[in-house]
């Protein structure tokens, strides 16, 4: 079982979910993808969710808890993609595992065994109900013991690329912790589009340069535009954080355009 | 086993004591409660260790680092609180498990064989004396070989809430790494008192309205007042830090008040 | 199997090596030194992995993930040091290892079974390369099978103390995540020159006072010199950031001049 919240590594949350589980299951391996989502940062949940999980052996089961609506009435969805079980709010925090993986099994929580009452607190869902449900699917309960199949549930609504007669047209839609800006454009359209790989990058109103195949092919504190490890269009900027350098964030213009060959040339 | 430290995840020193612990009990689970517990900060750790221990299974062995006196003449204890062990220096840290659990048995260490020479320099205990310590428990080493029973030990000197004719008068005893403000008013005496809970809660000279079950419950950056996952009133800023927003911290002043029949009439 | 990266805790990369590792190997146990390492910083790298590594039971293998050159032409090394298996970029990463355990075996990864397409993106060597490399030999696969022996490693320079008629001249080599500051003077060396250990240690043209035991045994916020738990001379503030108070860094100087028996009489 991994975990991925928002609890913070300095504080006991993360330490009570581990101890719940281990408790109810004691032959879990309990992994940490991370305690240190930015609070309450659904998006950012969503994209480490989706960089870590996949990897894992089949029938791993994955608790996510990015859950700033704790205690309201957003429900509690129990899924399968590609073999691997994950718990999660239904706040879009899966938006990027399921852009990727097929959706095998989707369930709501509704067993009021598995829920609190609705009198109780409900400031740690971690704890009261997301382990032990964890410990539960680990020890064996079929999903659709949980509750009935959902007509729909919440998906981020990410921007999409743009393709012009000229060039790619993308944003920055997320920024990892090292300050790196990841963006909405394929590396697969690009490639698909520009043969040779031959392209211009443009950031912020910036020239990047062409496509790198890693952040050392550039000097120190030098921009760059690399694929990365999820096969986005990335911008960082060598041994220093780019969303700073660059002063780009969420939202931020990024355009690729292709190297015409006589501009080679002259080069 | 756990561990609880301020030894910093960012530096070696976690990672030598899960050395040795795995290097003398192979077979150890060692699970991280957490390792960044504010450097020296024994109420946080005693906060931590309290929310997190109990959680884990009945003969769980956890180690608690949160000692800036290591080296001088305070004492190693190890203590069995509901048939879990706890190994910690005598400096207070035990203080809120030792509140809500029953103490079944309670050791000085004094075995010289678990203790270093007394010139040896002594700025790693957490390695040289905790490790081997918790790996000869998980061994199944009996306590009493380690020591006598103290007279005594060390409980921090927490204030407790004062109820007058007209309020419960309590005060902010701990800031979690989230700037929530924990008080020492346990909900159990705010519910004894005023049965059907409508009560109206004040911290730093502030309204802060009643008890809600969950911070959602409030908009964005708007103070709540909820019942903590230990059965306490907190103070919190939704999706902010409380202790920012409201300027308050340890010591701060919470007062809780019945709200009048009538005066919920007129609302 | 541990790992010590800078891949950042709060961010996906930990956990997608984790995640490689157990689905190769899924009767691995995981263990994290830190992941906190500063980005790109080898020899902070160096000491917290020298610090941590050698702790383990024999037989461990060690990812070591500081690795600024990542798909440049950097190599990647399998060493055995006393017993232990250690995979790490050819950086000087494991200068301080290689300073205090002796090399029983050590090859290049040249074997394309477990290399990179030259033309794929390199962004992520951990996950793609380091993870399954370590998963392999945690399944028994001998380092042989790797690669050739290299005729030499890349070991970090690092300033050697100086000893004249007066004094030992040392300096500050890294500062650790609590702000401590580690010299190069190794306590045998002290000890050696003034068996009874009178001395006096100067840090940044300050007077440090004599060598102690513990931080403890100076007052709050008062600087200190210890031994650390490497067996080194390190100079600290008992309860604050030693590089903060005395402005203090890498390369900052430091003097031991022995105490006369006069002077020490007249004190």
């Amino acid at each position: 079982v991994t975990l991925t919240t928002d609890f913070g590594s300095a504080g006991p949350y993360a330490g009570a979910v581990k101890g719940v589980i281990l408790r109810l299951c004691p032959r879990a391996q309990v992994v940490d993808i991370t305690h240190d989502v930015p609070a309450g940062d659904v998006l950012s949940g969503a994209y480490i969710l989706a960089q870590a999980a996949p990897y894992f052996p089949p029938g791993t089961a994955h608790v996510v808890v990015v859950d700033p609506g704790v205690g309201t009435e957003r429900r509690i969805l129990a899924g399968v993609f590609a073999g691997q079980t994950y718990l999660f709010p239904d706040n879009g925090v899966i938006t990027l595992v399921a852009a990727g993986l097929p959706l095998e099994e989707l369930v709501v929580v509704r067993n009021p065994e598995f829920l609190p009452a609705p009198e109780a607190p409900a400031t740690f869902h971690g704890r009261d109900v997301f382990a032990p449900l964890a410990a539960a699917m680990l020890n064996g309960l079929d999903l659709e013991v949980l509750g009935p199949q959902p007509d729909t549930y919440k998906l981020l609504d990410l921007p999409q690329p743009v393709e012009s007669s000229a060039e790619i047209g993308g944003q920055v839609v997320w920024v990892d912790s090292f300050g790196n800006l990841v963006t909405n454009i394929p590396a697969e359209m690009v490639r698909h589009r520009w043969h040779d790989g031959a392209v211009r990058v443009w950031c912020a109103g910036k020239a990047i340069g062409e496509l790198q195949l890693a952040y050392g092919f550039v000097g120190p504190h030098e921009p760059v535009a690399v694929v990365n490890s999820m096969g986005a269009v990335e911008i960082g900027v060598n041994r220093s954080r780019a969303d700073r350098a660059l002063n780009a964030g969420i939202g931020t213009a990024v355009r690729i355009v292709g190297v015409e060959s006589q501009e080679r040339r002259l080069e």
